[in-house]
């Protein structure tokens, strides 16, 4: 079955918000196998709505919208939609009787403005919405499906999550499924992945396909097969892994959303292990990247982010003396960085960087860009230089892949 | 001039990823005055790129187009854009000498995957990638242009910036022009500001708007006038600003892309403050926005993200005792912590945050969401308690924020 995403509104359309929600829609469509055929987001006037919706039912089964669904006067999905469909605006009792109990609760009395949006189109299936006041619509149009949600992302995900899938699931919608399988490298770069694995991706049978999806030192593969037996596609899509990962599997480091950050959390936890990080041009971007995993605090204990040298010295035990010698962006300075917060912080592995972000602070010896990775562990401690670009932003976050990736190899010889 | 966004990419299309490029390029062309009147984002192949471009151009004179365009196989833009203008792919010498040049600057050399990559539609103007391998083109097709650029964010901003919008503008396509002030505010939500700047929004000129754009504890406004004379539109944005700020100014930190951390940044730097942070529930990510900066190391000292209670206890000397008595999340624990890493570090100021981020990890008497920041400075200690909700990432973002801009209002109230 075929799906559209339709998003409306005027602060998409000039650049004001990204439109996340499309993504949200996207994802959770395509995790059960729809095929989505294109989104688009439209301004919210009468004929951009109807605009829209004439190029999404032009090609897709259902329509996934959101947007315009407010109290103010510029929310005129509803309205549209009714015309649309070719019926009327009429008051939805039920909505409204909940939205005065939702206020009462709070100790407050619901508006004149809350009482128009239960005005619903009288050929819709009301989906309430328990995470705000304007309720989603399920409407059947022609042989196709329209769903109208509020652009509220909080509201959207929870119509998507506990209404929508459920109730596209239960109508068996899908013919053909898709199911894919992102995997997920670091340590290489999208044209050398692309050259070891050419003959791999050339022999792919016509109803498989391999994306690329590169990302500051991290490669995202994704391999996706289409067809009508889910078991048959399991059986095919693992074959085509066990390939695959017989070419480049140590470059693999997870699987589906599994980033570094997680993978190194599955690794350690499984084995009882400790983490912590000093980190002088990262700036704490790798313990953020760390602690946005629930769970995080089974295995990371923390961090020293030692941006001054006096920092480095107190904190960390790296003598003053290295420093003043070799300079903070040195071979010699990551690994007693390394060594110092492994033994402070008092944990298993220790992960250190220091470097010059930019973008400015480089010298002819040490340009911009130059970064110094170290890893202390059990084993010993092991650095990497990194020659990276100009852009802060960019080289910050290359620093922090690289620098999980370099843990993650370590954890993983380790455990060989 | 009307444009549009067209953007290409399966990983958009199946929520992969979020289409962050047509926000950016929405922005930029909306500062400049053009009218965008749809995004649309298609699948990579013929036959999604050539509905795209039948869409576009049915309706627009400029089309903005990102991804497609690097060296792997499902890369096909270049090929079907050629057919669709009617022309052919020809080898642009130029580009090719330039990526052998880079290569070699860095003792590598350029594959054929990269030669692949300069063939390019034979009436292109080719617009030099400074940031990328892939150029970006720029067709004239039927009265109308299309322009296409790679999808890695980087280098499609760094085209839009220094080619796309400066060729556009020589053109002289524009009739109208625009232009925003964008004021920035913490510590009070949408509701409250829009109540407070009723009368102000009511009395504003027909050619002028404002749009509110929150954020977790921070409001955006951005004030927009359109016009023909830039001057003239300069005066009249200024003398709404001092209006504006007279009703709510005690809440501005900024203008423009001047966020939290970098008003913070400008006001410790002018009167040579240091910093240090000290984070439970955070996990880093204020240190993590602060250094995103460029400069930050001026005032920035570092940072004990201590999320194990050993780490609160030895690296920044909370009392065991207090910890066991009062819990970690908690007003003791949080403003001993800020004292502790102002010390410890010694820095003029810290800030301080410990609270439950969530999902898991809530009691009854501490809910998740449940939150205590402190800010320690050379006039004491302050502490704050957030009540947020469940959502781990929002959570930390909120706190972040909120962390920041009690620092801010402390730095104000010391300069008063």
């Amino acid at each position: 079955m075929k799906a559209y995403i339709l998003t409306i509104g005027d602060e998409i359309l000039i650049g004001q918000v990204t439109d996340t929600n499309a993504t949200y829609m996207a994802d959770a469509l395509n995790d059960e196998g729809y095929e989505i055929l294109e989104h688009l987001s439209v301004a919210d006037t009468r004929q951009g709505i109807r605009d829209g919706l004439d190029r999404a039912l032009a090609v897709a089964d259902v329509v996934l919208m959101t947007g315009g669904l407010g109290p103010t006067k510029d929310d005129i999905t509803k309205k549209v939609l009714a015309e649309y469909v070719g019926t009327e605006l009429t008051f939805h009792a039920p909505s409204w009787e909940r939205l005065q109990r939702i206020f009462r609760s709070f100790g407050r009395e619901a508006t004149e403005s809350h009482r128009v949006q239960c005005y619903l189109p009288a050929t819709a299936t009301v989906l309430t919405n328990e995470r705000g006041t304007a309720p989603g619509m399920w409407l059947e149009f022609q042989g196709k499906i329209i769903i109208s949600m509020p652009g509220v992302p909080y509201e959207m995900r929870y119509l998507v999550r506990q209404e929508v899938i459920p109730r596209l699931l239960a109508r068996n919608t899908r013919a053909d499924r898709q199911r894919s399988l992102t995997i997920r490298t670091a340590g290489a770069g999208e044209s050398v992945i692309a050259e070891a694995i050419a003959d791999f991706e050339d022999a792919l049978p016509a109803h498989m396909s391999l994306a690329y999806l590169p990302d500051l030192g991290t490669v995202r593969l994704r391999l996706t097969i289409r067809g009508t037996d889910e078991a048959a596609m399991h059986t095919e899509l693992q074959a085509q892994q066990v390939k695959f990962e017989s070419i480049i599997g140590h470059l693999v480091y997870g699987y589906g959303k599994e980033d570094l950050a997680l993978a190194i959390q599955r690794r350690m936890q499984e084995r009882q292990l400790t983490l912590v990080t000093a980190e002088s041009c990262t700036g704490g971007a790798i313990a953020s990247m760390i602690t946005a995993h629930p769970g995080s605090s089974g295995h990371f204990k923390g961090s020293v982010v030692a941006y001054a040298n006096s920092v480095k010295n107190q904190q960390l035990g790296v003598p003053a003396g290295m420093i003043e010698k070799y300079g903070a962006v040195s071979k010699f300075v990551v690994e007693a960085m390394a060594s110092g917060a492994r033994q402070q912080l008092n944990a298993d592995y220790a992960v250190a960087t220091s470097g010059i972000a930019g973008p400015d602070g480089g010298t002819e010896e040490k340009p911009v860009g130059t970064i110094w990775l170290a890893v202390a562990g059990p084993h010993g401690v092991t650095s990497k230089l990194l020659r990276a670009g100009k852009d802060r932003k960019r080289n910050i976050t290359y620093t922090v892949h690289q620098a999980l990736n370099l843990l993650h190899q370590e954890l993983r010889q380790a455990e060989a």
